[in-house]
């Protein structure tokens, strides 16, 4: 296991701020393809006045909170829903006293740094098996950025052997709503946090809504730590209509595939090979790849790059046919 | 001072559902006075679509930080966005080692259960010169409910005492908006945290909106503590408008003074004793508190009632002349 110790900030996609820093003579409009979010939203309703001038109400948050554990497959009364799941991961590390936690890495970023910040001494180890000797193991599944998926019975024997000592096991899967992963959501086995990611699928990021499936008593733990009002009446209303509507994630997950494919192919034509990734992004090596990050930055398309593997570049999904013809186009170089 | 030892559930304002479990014969619709929220809220824009679709960037969550700031009169660089002053009251007891904590009270229940969930020794105190010798003293000023404001030279020595020895004073200015009380925000003291709250000033409760504001190295704790992208991109977008109009917030104060003189000239008619208060509800003891409850329940009329002072009871503003009406009425009764 490495020993984490920088305290650098974490890069993170999606702020075209940045992009316009680096690449200040980019045409407009930027393409944004530096996250792993949605590009073709769920088609929202406008949330009603209401929703913005009263406090949320306790009836309506558990009929999100219900809509969730159904959509999940959980049990009702497993889900807790907060404002994003980066909440959740900021939150959770402050609910337990300062131990060892072994992140399965590399993952996204926040994680490490997040129980970092609470004081426990954070390590990334290589496999779920290198893990299982910490206090606390973390698992994002499907893994960010290259895709890699844990099977549910190595989570479970893992989730068995941190209970037995009084540990827990977080399984981040963000990304799994538009995937064929074994979800741990259907039984959550006991010492097991389950996180699920709102904005990603639903290409609704800005709403801030995310959740975490736990059994008794952690749910309960969780659920005093995020406090009454979390989660904002318009986020509950958005939330509400796109998780009752099982139709609409099963063609998004088909459409998506579809894009997957095409930019897998779009990447190799150009040089790359694939890593990895889930039907959001798609991961590839590429033989320069800073000259790439460059060419595409200066062609107004930001993706995402990595410090400690220069030769990756992230890409998520154009949002529609101008969005791909710039992108190959910019791929030909 | 009275240790704190209760572990009920705290009971809030703003949930119809209660009230209409408890009255479920009450014509609709309901008129809710049991919060302290601004029953004309801002006229808010609808949110642009990329408020809900794409992460919240961070510089236009700096850009609602800085207007927050100016709104507050407090120094750019020390404001800190939270999605609901909620958040941070759930927030700050975690960021410090578990110590002795004393709430300056009876006032809003959610500081002694924060810092009681974090582990700390929670205390009422009768006034802030018996807080004094806690590590961290909690005062909300103005007072909910009874509108008790506490001259910014008794805090602003009381944090001096607090900081020589570590300490922390967490000032919740929630209805400071509308009034004229002096705000710390201006001048920060070291070790000291104020509170602002957006959605009860604007109306807005439903958006999830508060800051923190607070000196070096405080403000630093507390950003690394929320976390990226807390906000939703609508709380920003709203937030951002709504704190840059300073005319409609001078007419608001203008407006919801009248309103609370005229809501306290109904209660005193109907016999009540007003105790205080602010511009956005009145609180006043009555013959009979229990009794007056029931009868505005039964008349569709909810109004916050205090198991500790049941004499005593809190009614927000009425929203138009039909609401003022329906409560004259009631009260006349």
């Amino acid at each position: 296991m490495t020993r984490e110790t920088e305290e650098a900030p974490i890069r993170h996609g999606g702020d075209l701020g940045e992009a316009r820093r680096l690449f200040p003579q980019a045409p407009e409009p930027w393409i944004d393809l530096s996250t792993g979010i949605n590009p073709i939203p769920y088609p929202w309703p406008a949330p009603e006045a209401s929703a913005f001038t009263r406090l949320p109400a306790p009836a309506d948050l558990a009929a999100l909170e219900a809509a969730a554990a159904e959509a999940y497959g959980a049990s009702p009364g497993q889900v807790v829903a907060a404002p994003g799941t980066q909440a959740l991961i900021d939150l959770i590390p402050r609910l337990r006293r300062p131990g060892r936690v072994a992140v399965v890495g590399p993952t996204y970023a926040e994680h490490a740094a997040a129980w970092g910040r609470a004081g426990h001494a954070v390590a990334t180890a290589a496999d779920l098996a290198a893990a299982r000797d910490a206090d606390v193991a973390v698992v994002v599944n499907p893994n960010n950025p290259d895709g890699r998926v844990v099977p549910r019975r190595d989570l479970a024997a893992a989730a068995a052997a941190l209970a037995a000592r009084g540990g827990w096991l977080v399984v981040d899967e963000a990304f799994a709503d538009l995937e064929d992963v074994e979800s741990l959501c259907a039984a959550a086995p006991p010492a097991c946090l389950v996180l699920r990611s709102f904005g990603k699928t639903y290409g609704l990021a800005g709403v801030r809504l995310g959740f975490a499936v736990a059994g008794e008593p952690l749910i309960g733990t969780l659920r005093r730590g995020i406090g009454p009002w979390a989660v904002s009446g318009p986020a509950i209303a958005v939330g509400r209509r796109a998780l009752t509507d099982p139709a609409w994630l099963r063609e998004a997950a088909a459409a998506r595939g579809r894009d997957a494919a095409r930019l897998d192919a779009l990447l190799a034509s150009a040089g790359g090979r694939i890593i990895g990734g889930t039907r959001l992004f798609r991961t590839a090596a590429f033989p320069d790849g800073p000259a790439l990050f460059g060419r595409l930055g200066r062609a107004g398309i930001f993706v995402r790059r990595f410090e400690a593997a220069p030769e990756r570049l992230r890409l998520g999904l154009p949002a529609g046919e101008a969005a791909w013809a710039r992108l190959a186009a910019a791929l030909a170089g």
